[in-house]
């Protein structure tokens, strides 16, 4: 008879769910042994549980599916919460095993015990603690339905050691449906908005979430071209689809006085997978709000409903003889001189490969990287959907094992990559396609620009030394090195463009250190 | 006027602190800048914020007073929550300041926004949130103290980025006082325990927290000499002092068939400073317990007593004319021949200086150290108290910091390293005189001995290769010299013993990787 383990792996792998990006401890001891009573789920070894979660979210970005992920009690949790935070931002759907004490051992206090449900629930939609060994596959299935939504969330499996070990027989409840369920839409909703659309202008779509990509951005698209709306993206989207021959999206910008000027005028705010925008952070005389006064603002469809049928039946509302206009193919040229981020953000949309994965937390280095990759070939662009720094690499892991046949390029800022740096191993172990660009400019640049907008304007020697990462500098090479991880240095904008291009050629993961001065 | 951050800091510094491990962001800006402002808070860059509270829990169990760290919202936290975790079980004073925005930015739930608060009390035993920044000054004294105990443990304090940033007047509360407290001891606790203590035999103390170093350790000495009974301490505590001329304390053993062995036939086990004893897991046909039955449990202090008042009292309520014997000194040849755990353990016996602070976290390479290192010249002994693992390199930068004319050895395992391996860059930045050995096993080796014990015996090469990791090897050499820690790499007896003791010899941070077998 199997054990609660192998009957949770059954039901994961019934369920559709093919990977688990795993840090195992004692409590996960059984689901490590069922990997192999059990085929059909890919165990990817992470050294710290950042990288599984951050990979679990890049995973399901591409994929569209949840991947697993293997966790060790209430601190293996807590140490991939920040990474679970963003995938929950970026309503991934992503579902944790997390292993606690046996049930008879929780009243001790052993040392590891601690509140694992409380940290659970601060991102999950769906969390659960299983206290039978014969519940464990349906709570398997309903947890890969609750990580489906929509919308989609995380989804969190607490699992005692005992219940994981004991013999589990047929469990009673009935099979749950997984896989993503067919779209409910408010046709009122639709109407409505369809009836603002043509009486209101100028307006704009705001699209998130699944509107981002494939037949949601399409339709929206279309919308955009039979009303005059223009087609805007939250700053920080998900999987933004672009690129040649697809349609042009403006992402809202970062800095408050950017985003109210984009947005400035506009009458009719279009939601469609987006939020309202807000600002990033609160600034000393701001109210947070980015939409002007006198804009109304309308959802296309709730957080439950489906915003992709939503937008074609609306498309199909509005539809006129104007057909959309793509984006026309543009690269730069490849550049030669100082190497800047302008330099490397030319240097890239030179040479971005057709249907390249493209994960961006370069930060502050990466501002001329939209425009310089605008009309690159075909391309996925995830970006840091919930701020919390240390999720490029490790979603690149993901991303890369979701879609193996395309190249992953990450572009990732020095100081966020020193957060989740263990994942070029797991790149190397896995020779995951993936080429790092690496923008060392040897500070957090972000902040010193925040510390400046926050009104804090009078730093010293001490604020700005705790802003700077050049006592002593990073050596990436070393570090990628040190990890499996070939790796060379660039301080020119040829150099960068030639260790770029042969990255991009070879198979395997590549780290190209870029040194750039940080923005001024 | 001042702002709330300036008067923030100078309520942390008129409370005694001195140092802050800070990974700040935008919501903490007002804080960095007040550094300047307010004299006395030395600010420490970590670049992960499982370095800071880490570095922290090292710094209080030296220091015996609390360290701030300076956290970014609800991300920021959860990185410094597994080594919160592991300074709630050591008992170690921490005052953690958690930027959260700006009051009326919450209900916008920008991208950053979470739920902290749930965060904060998993680990913290005092949590608060500031709503005015008139309060900052008391509420940091009131943090303090909270730290301080008894029991020493986590206080969390939310700051608001508008809290921070408004001015700042008078406080009205009263002025809190900070500081530990003078102790409370039950007189009739201790009188039942020198009842017990001479009316049972065998007996043994089992000491913790504050028992096992300075006045508790001296008196537990005395008690043991006087009424016969074995002295024990927790299996990992906070920190042991030890060495030549000081009592000998054996610690509990982590198998549970090796702890009840030592326990067998013990009719009282008296508690000074620590719980109850269980295994650190669960294991199939185990109940957790491992006290033997018929043996009676009595504690010494409760954990808001002092436990050093109680031990000093029941030393002079038993106290005869036996005199405590204490460790001869005592150390083993230089090893020659292949590295191995065993060879690397005498040599590091051999070599340990005078007044060493012992951060270990070696793990199943460490099993040889408390036996080599026994009659060493005087030293503390820091260990992995709550099971999260990456907790070592950080707590040797908050000890170095604690103690800088000490020397700091870190016994570091390869798989616990990679967790937090950004410590050894705060190393360098700070030129702490920290030699780290990085005992290189190549696997999870603790796993493969967990894999057998919960009785997954079957486990095949899927299983294996999540405990493996050697493929590809971690150069730890490189990583080191990457984040500007010099380092070298042994694979004999004889290169271990000469790097180390150069390594000891030298100011400034130093790595010596250590390649051993895994424990068979």
């Amino acid at each position: 008879m199997p054990n609660g383990a192998q009957t949770l792996v059954e039901g994961l792998v019934d369920a559709g769910v093919d990977v688990c990006f795993a840090n195992p401890g004692t409590s996960e001891m059984h689901f490590v042994a069922a990997l192999d009573d059990v085929p059909g789920l890919r165990g990817v070894l992470c050294l710290f549980e950042g990288v599984a979660t951050g990979a679990a979210d890049g995973y399901g970005r591409m994929a569209g599916k949840p991947a697993s992920t293997l966790l060790h009690l209430g601190p293996g949790l807590a140490n991939g919460l920040a990474n679970l935070h963003n995938a929950r931002r970026a309503g991934t759907p992503v579902v944790n095993v997390v292993g606690d004490h046996a049930l008879h051992h929780k009243r001790l206090d052993a040392p590891l015990e601690s509140d694992i449900g409380s940290l659970a629930r601060t991102v999950s939609g769906w969390t659960r603690r299983t206290y039978r060994a014969t519940d464990l596959a349906s709570d398997a299935a309903e947890a890969v339905a609750a990580a489906y939504g929509p919308p989609g969330s995380v989804a969190t499996l607490l699992v005692p050691a005992d219940v994981s070990w004991t013999e589990a027989g047929k469990s009673g409840r009935p099979p749950v449906r997984t896989g993503p369920r067919p779209g409910a839409v408010s046709a009122a909703a639709v109407e409505e908005a369809a009836g603002m659309l043509r009486s209101t202008e100028p307006a704009a779509l705001l699209l998130g979430g699944a509107a981002t990509h494939g037949r949601g951005l399409r339709a929206a698209a279309r919308i955009a071209a039979a009303t005059g709306a223009r087609l805007l993206c939250e700053t920080f989207p998900a999987r933004l689809e672009r690129g040649a021959g697809l349609p042009t999206v403006g992402r809202l910008a970062y800095r408050e006085a950017d985003a109210s000027a984009q947005l400035a005028g506009t009458r009719l705010l279009l939601l469609a997978g987006a939020a309202e925008p807000v600002t990033f952070f609160a600034y000393p005389g701001q109210n947070g709000r980015i939409v002007p006064d006198g804009c109304r603002v309308l959802s296309a469809a709730t957080g439950t409903e489906d915003v992709t049928a939503a937008l074609e039946a609306l498309a199909e509302l509005v539809k006129s003889d104007v057909t959309p206009v793509p984006q026309a193919p543009l690269r730069p040229e490849r550049p030669t001189g100082a190497l800047t981020g302008e330099s490397a953000a030319a240097a890239i949309g030179a040479l971005l490969p057709e249907h390249a994965v493209v994960v961006d937390e370069a930060n502050t280095s990466g501002i001329w990287l939209p425009a310089a990759t605008a009309g690159a070939p075909p391309h996925d662009w995830l970006t840091l959907t919930g701020g919390a720094i240390g999720q490029g690499l490790p979603a690149a892991v993901g991303a890369a094992l979701a879609a193996p046949d395309r190249p992953v390029l990450a572009l990732e800022a020095d100081g966020s990559a020193m957060y989740t740096l263990q994942a070029l191993w797991t790149m190397a172990r896995e020779q995951l396609d993936v080429t790092v660009v690496l923008f060392d400019n040897r500070a957090y640049s972000v902040l010193n620009l925040e510390l400046q907008s926050v009104g804090a304007t009078a730093a010293g020697p001490r604020a700005n030394d705790l802003l700077d990462l050049s006592r002593p500098d990073l050596d990436f090479v070393a570090l990628a090195r040190g990890m499996g991880v070939p790796a060379e240095r660039a301080v020119t904008a040829e150099q960068f463009t030639v260790l770029l291009d042969r990255a991009l050629e070879e198979p395997g993961p590549c780290l190209v250190e870029c040194v750039v001065p940080p923005l001024a």
